[in-house]
């Protein structure tokens, strides 16, 4: 991803700040929009996710004003002492932001069952919201960092439509690198624009987002309790998203918004060495065609291989095998890095040398042809490295 | 598993030897037995599995003598010079042992996608197989260490039952630490019995024992190519299994000597440090049962988090509820090492110290209640290591 500043669109006021959850990174990003935003957004299916979600499903029926998100606690898994811890947090930002606590969207992201100091990082907030605006915005540190939490990179990705007077501008980020997995909204990702979006339209968009782009990625093959995705829409760039052309512009805006933050976080995967793009081509049924995809992706032994710059195509053959997609094998062709290595249930001679070589890069494409029909599917992942275990054993509790 | 050192049982010989696919070390387990077996397995379901498996499911309807297992070259993935090769290697073995071709099974584990080099192998063969009988047991490293891949330890169980003139020895011997996954005989394992036993009832047994043992292990998530589990019977201790009583004491011979191989391959598993037990009790039905045990097996946060040594019961929980099973998460409790630490949507006060310090031994037990019926699972696996990645990521090609 290009190196990239965070722009907020007009009416968006976007800020990091410390409320003591951590020692002394930004913890808390909060997102204040001027105006009554529209909000559309998809959470995670677990069944153990957090109430917060639950919460955020309800409130975006009806238009909100404040986004606030914790780093550093799930509040998830804390029974009932994640909603008071709730109540308190959006009661006090409601004063402080003059709006009713029910404008307020709470998200939380970090580790599951520990109690949130809801109390202590009231007190906090209360403190930093009562400074002037202009001293808070000189101390925030941004909202793409606050809401960190293994990540390595702040994950951003801006852009303008409809230049002229009425612009609007389309602003996203994203948190996330490990439990990253299809199936649901795969991490916290924001979407803010400056349009006037309908409800109805923002919501079938949001859904098509999560379908086709973050249910494509996958880090470690885990689904968070808290994985959010959401898409803010305040009108204040006077510009209506109406028109068919004005709809086909703003979708592609969003998409692309949209892919570039998953391709962020797929890069800045936990211990990540390489960027993994898997495509099944010719296969009967969009289902069959992204069971493969998914198996291959999901393959720890396909990872490994990978992060040892090894093209040990047998991996990967036998990760598709057993997919449960259906297929003739003998009709199946293996590109590794554009290069044809296997064919006709054997591997093409003299091809791995070459592939080997192409290997050692950042990029791995892996592009399987089943050839029993026209669909396609396509996924990003990393490899599994040394690193990836490092963080993983070390993380609290 | 106690050490204990493979007994061949009546009529079979059992031997390890260097047939040349592999430098220095055994690479070749032979078992040959004087009668007829009644023989009777189970096999991978990959679409890409070797064509051995193919011919092993055929040949196993009538009676074999012999049982060849290559290690260091799959015989996957090469069209049909896989055939080619079992050809000519049936051919010389059957010469030199005095049987048909199709009374010799071939199985073969280790790198896909090489072509088997059957003349040099069948030529080797010739050389070891022509010598008088002592020498080559005398030569021999033993059946269980040649069918080695990156196992570090040789896989046996043994035991007798009906003690007397014509008491039983059942003797199981497996191999395999990488590619272990449910859906299939996980990897390559074999057991040897002189009881006398009926085809059709030993199919039965087979069937049984793949689904209640080694479907419910797991190393790493993926089923091979060429997995394979085979029971051989040849009558030889003149002890039919043919009365109710007989059938029960055989029935737990066979299964116990599984659940030995299936808890030695686990605990054998690539780069593992401990032994992780799974059950999930008081489920609705099994299907659900089985469904929460191996999402939570094969978690790689979970197996990172336990390598750590680190009791996060929030990732334990969050792989439950995302397994696909229904249930009320409100009523779900979870228990590690027998302690109870999660309890109607939040963590018991106090727990986790004592847990986290059994949490340093090797064994650990994960317990899920789920509440809402009578039905259970258990699975084993292991943790996810360092190791695991330098195996995987430095393994051929």
């Amino acid at each position: 991803m290009k190196k990239t500043v965070f722009l907020s669109p007009a009416g968006f006021t976007c800020l990091g700040v410390n409320t003591g959850l951590r020692l002394s990174r930004p913890d808390t990003g909060i997102i204040i929009s001027e105006k009554p935003m529209t909000a559309a957004g998809v959470f995670s299916q677990n069944l153990f996710r957090s109430l917060s979600l639950d919460r955020s499903i309800s409130l975006i029926k009806k238009p909100v004003r404040v986004q606030i998100v914790f780093s550093g606690n799930a509040n998830a898994c804390t029974g009932q002492k994640a909603v008071s811890a709730m109540n308190i947090i959006s009661r006090t930002a409601g004063t402080l932001l003059n709006c009713r606590p029910e404008e307020i969207l709470l998200s939380f992201t970090g580790v599951i069952g520990r109690t949130f100091p809801a109390d202590a990082i009231s007190a906090n907030l209360q403190k930093i919201l009562s400074s002037p605006p202009e001293q808070i915005k000189k101390q925030s540190a941004g909202f793409p960092r606050a809401i960190m939490t293994t990540d390595l990179s702040e994950k951003i990705s801006c852009c303008r439509i409809f230049r002229g007077k009425h612009s609007v501008v389309v602003s996203g980020c994203a948190k996330g690198s490990g439990m990253i997995y299809p199936n649901m909204a795969t991490m916290l990702a924001y979407i803010l624009t400056d349009a006037a979006v309908e409800k109805k339209y923002l919501d079938s968009l949001v859904k098509d987002i999560a379908v086709s782009v973050f249910n494509r990625i996958s880090v470690d093959g885990d689904t968070s309790t808290n994985d959010s995705f959401l898409v803010f829409a305040n009108g204040c760039s006077g510009r209506p998203v109406a028109s068919y052309s004005e709809k086909k512009v703003f979708e592609k805006a969003l998409h692309d918004t949209a892919l570039q933050l998953a391709r962020a976080i797929v890069a800045d995967g936990e211990g990540a060495t390489k960027f993994i793009t898997i495509c099944a081509e010719k296969v009967s049924s969009v289902k069959d065609a992204e069971k493969i995809v998914r198996a291959i992706a999901n393959s720890s032994l396909v990872k490994t291989t990978i992060f040892g710059a090894d093209p040990n195509w047998g991996r990967i053959i036998c990760a598709a095998g057993n997919s449960g997609a259906i297929f003739n094998p003998a009709k199946v062709s293996l590109f590794l890095n554009n290069r044809l290595v296997f064919k006709n249930l054997s591997s093409v001679p003299g091809a791995l040398p070459r592939v080997k070589k192409s290997f050692s890069g950042k990029n791995i494409e892996i592009r399987i042809t089943i050839n029993n029909g026209r669909e396609n599917a396509h996924f990003f992942t990393c490899d599994f490295s040394y690193e990836y275990i490092k963080i993983n054993a070390d993380y609290t509790t």
